[in-house]
């Protein structure tokens, strides 16, 4: 470093360094901007000529010239005609803020739910298929694509629904998008733009989301109450909804299964009120007491959006997820992702697409399976010794469980006090649209991203709180 | 494959492959299943008795069960005590409707504009950036992440819009986004809700984008002229507009850079207006005739939302952008990115991240400075040959041209015609706001996803169209 220092005017501290292998004119034009940005060349002030600022710098003037010129282009400075060049009003930025620190506490536990196991994501699987696919793309595909998605992915995701979640799936219908809030927040959009006001959404259930991506689209939200065999479709229809987020097959968070009656009646409903199904299908891959039940949309295709996402299969990061809409909403969804995002990135969807298709998203899926269910033993087993007297619910799917504090349990201070014992638990009232004084203290154990010897200990140290014995 | 049909009732065909390697019960509730939605199993009709079935079929009585005890749970079948199982009410779908043919035509030369060299995409680099950054990635990244981006990309994006674009970039203002529709679309939400009631564009620009995202947005948008200087700021003035989308570096489309003067007066207007100028910085990186213009967010980073995007850079397929913004405005864009869509994609930011810090994006840019620079002095040569009284502007940087046809010349008449020689043009009024009788006819003719040999032959083939003489 040889850094050559004019002095002249004694507060434009400019340097070039000719080792540094950066062109002397770009080094120069930085200098100066940085001079005005950080003050210390000021608005109005005279700049040295470029014969002056050449000598001093040992440069020829034609570049400081070039320089001046540039930066004269970018606004920076104004030269007129017989006079000096000068720092051009209003090319000044204000001071950066102070950053805050952040402090990240590391836990023993994590009960977080939404999360699946994160160091299980098939890193290798993916790279070949990202390889695969890019290997295999054609040059068009690196255009803008469809915005209703990729048609390979599109095709094999139906065969996939059809065959995984037994839906009548037609790629026509499906529209690719980043998850199940962007899909969410598409297809509130579109039902506004066909005249639905209300959306209705289970409670308790996913009210922020939906609260809101309904708001986001210009309507009202309303709680319906969710009881054993699933949504109170009685009272869903005592609102004035046209819409209603579900999630049939393990309602979130409770865990139960829309009794079968109750599905023909939530149909039902949705045909007589002209009202639109979303199925909110989060977790259906992964079912342990016997194979998951089928996807509502299956029953009644022409009312039901039903979402799926990879966030939950695979990993959040991904960002993929898909619509498989009744036909008559596949063009208006689609021209809603085309005006959002003009679609998902082309080389993840035909990943995915070969991840499918190579049966490596199944062997996936299988050993997930295995994962959570030995991850749910384990909970089952650490509250049966901890806390025998809790009541444990909604475990036949997915990897969250409820549990049922006693009554009069405060949630907020568990979770609190939890917290301090380094076990990371959450209550079920951030769930909850209505909340009164009977609502049942309970708690929303997530065990996909905990592996099964932080289950043990973590239910241990928090056995006190839970009204049962320390281990 | 030894099928075995049953014959009772006749209508109910259902078939079992004890060779296919898929379990007895997924076949058996997949075909009642497909009976049901294709119509062979209508609403309220009687199915055989589970035992019936099961001497049919061959299988055993409790697998039948269990498949009408989960058809029953998914609502396509009702039993009640004491009375035969029965097709559900309601549990049936409507035919998928017939598919239009697509018949995609192959142009000699295709001038279509916004789009680079898709066959230049660096494939190689990018999967080596994907697989190294897999191969660094921790395991908490596979999680949701921060909503305006990941850490490690907004640093490498701040160093590279310092170094190449001269702005006055922090990585905590920039938010990562899928491209610029999706920012522009963030950008004007976070603007009406600030109380932003009216979006100026440029005009000719992009009317449509802008508009359509304006309307989203629940603003006016309103065009200003645009004249051999840039956009017309006193124009702009006498509208009541609070935000201005522009192109200041390389005016999109006439190609003009914006007049020092004009970025001043601009600034000065956003200062005293209280307004945000948004910068699309849509083709920066490929100035042929000297630096490119710095960024009119280092002018002013207090009143500037950069937007920036790899889809003239590298590909639209990747959907990757960004916006470098004002700092109180950073939080409520994460925020609006977080409720559109949780975030981008973490592998394909940590993926360009590797990318532009290993210097293989500036390689790649390098190449394709050539390249480009190289298809201009082909269209130059081939218009000086076939039409060289057509005036041709707007070729200083980026991958297009505005071809100003002879007065009076009919636009969509050429356009059409050059599509019956199999040669795409695109005239300059599909991009006009403001179409007079006085607008003069133009064509905007990109030459970045188009070869040298295919732009001379071209240009030969619509010689006569341009008012020249053919080749």
């Amino acid at each position: 470093m040889s850094p050559e220092w004019s002095s002249s005017p004694p507060e434009l501290l400019l340097a070039v360094d000719r080792t540094s292998g950066r062109p002397l004119r770009t080094q120069l034009e930085h200098g100066v901007r940085e001079a005005i940005r950080t003050g210390r060349l000021r608005v109005g002030e005279r700049l040295p000529s470029s014969r002056e600022l050449a000598r001093t710098l040992g440069l020829s003037r034609g570049l400081v010239q070039e320089c001046y010129a540039q930066l004269q282009a970018e606004g920076y400075l104004v030269t007129r005609p017989g006079s000096a060049t000068r720092v051009a009003a209003g090319a000044a930025a204000p001071a950066a803020p102070a950053r805050p620190g952040g402090a990240s506490s590391r836990l023993l536990a994590d009960f977080r739910w939404g999360v699946p196991d994160l160091g299980s994501f098939p890193v290798q699987d993916w790279l070949w298929a990202v390889r695969e696919a890019a290997r295999t793309m054609p040059v068009a595909a690196f255009d803008y694509g469809e915005a209703r998605g990729n048609a390979a992915l599109r095709e094999v995701l139906a065969g996939y629904l059809r065959r995984v979640r037994a839906a009548a799936a037609d790629p026509e219908h499906i529209v690719v998008c980043n998850g199940y809030a962007q899909g969410l927040g598409l297809a509130l959009r579109v039902l506004a733009d066909a005249g639905v006001r209300t959306v209705a959404f289970e409670d308790p259930g996913s009210s922020a989301t939906i609260g809101g991506a309904a708001s986001a689209a210009g309507l009202r939200a309303v709680p319906v109450p969710v009881d054993e065999h699933g949504i109170d479709v009685r009272a869903l229809a005592a609102t004035d909804a046209r819409a209603v987020v579900v999630t049939p097959a393990h309602q979130w968070p409770t865990g139960v299964a829309l009794a079968p009656e109750r599905r023909l009646a939530l149909v039902e409903w949705a045909r007589q009120r002209d009202a639109i199904l979303i199925e909110d299908d989060y977790d259906a891959e992964f079912r342990y007491d016997r194979e998951p039940v089928g996807a509502l949309q299956g029953l009644a295709p022409d009312r039901v959006i039903a979402m799926g996402t990879v966030s939950k299969s695979l990993a959040p990061a991904l960002r993929i997820g898909w619509m498989l809409c009744p036909p008559e909403l596949a063009g208006p969804l689609a021209r809603q992702k085309h005006r959002s995002d003009r679609g998902t990135a082309t080389l993840d969807q035909l990943a995915l697409a070969r991840l499918i298709e190579s049966g490596r998203f199944d062997r996936h899926l299988r050993r997930m399976r295995a994962t959570y269910a030995a991850r749910r033993t384990a909970l089952l087993t650490a509250l049966a010794e901890h806390a025998p007297a809790m009541p444990v619910t909604g475990l036949a799917a997915g990897f969250h469980a409820v549990a049922h504090l006693p009554r009069g349990a405060d949630e907020h201070h568990i979770v609190t006090a939890a917290r301090e014992l380094s076990v990371g638990l959450y209550g079920m009232s951030t769930l909850r649209a209505a909340r009164t004084a009977a609502t049942p203290p309970q708690l929303v154990l997530g065990f996909g991203n905990v592996g099964e010897r932080a289950i043990g200990e973590g239910i241990a140290v928090v056995a006190g709180l839970l009204g049962g014995r320390a281990g």
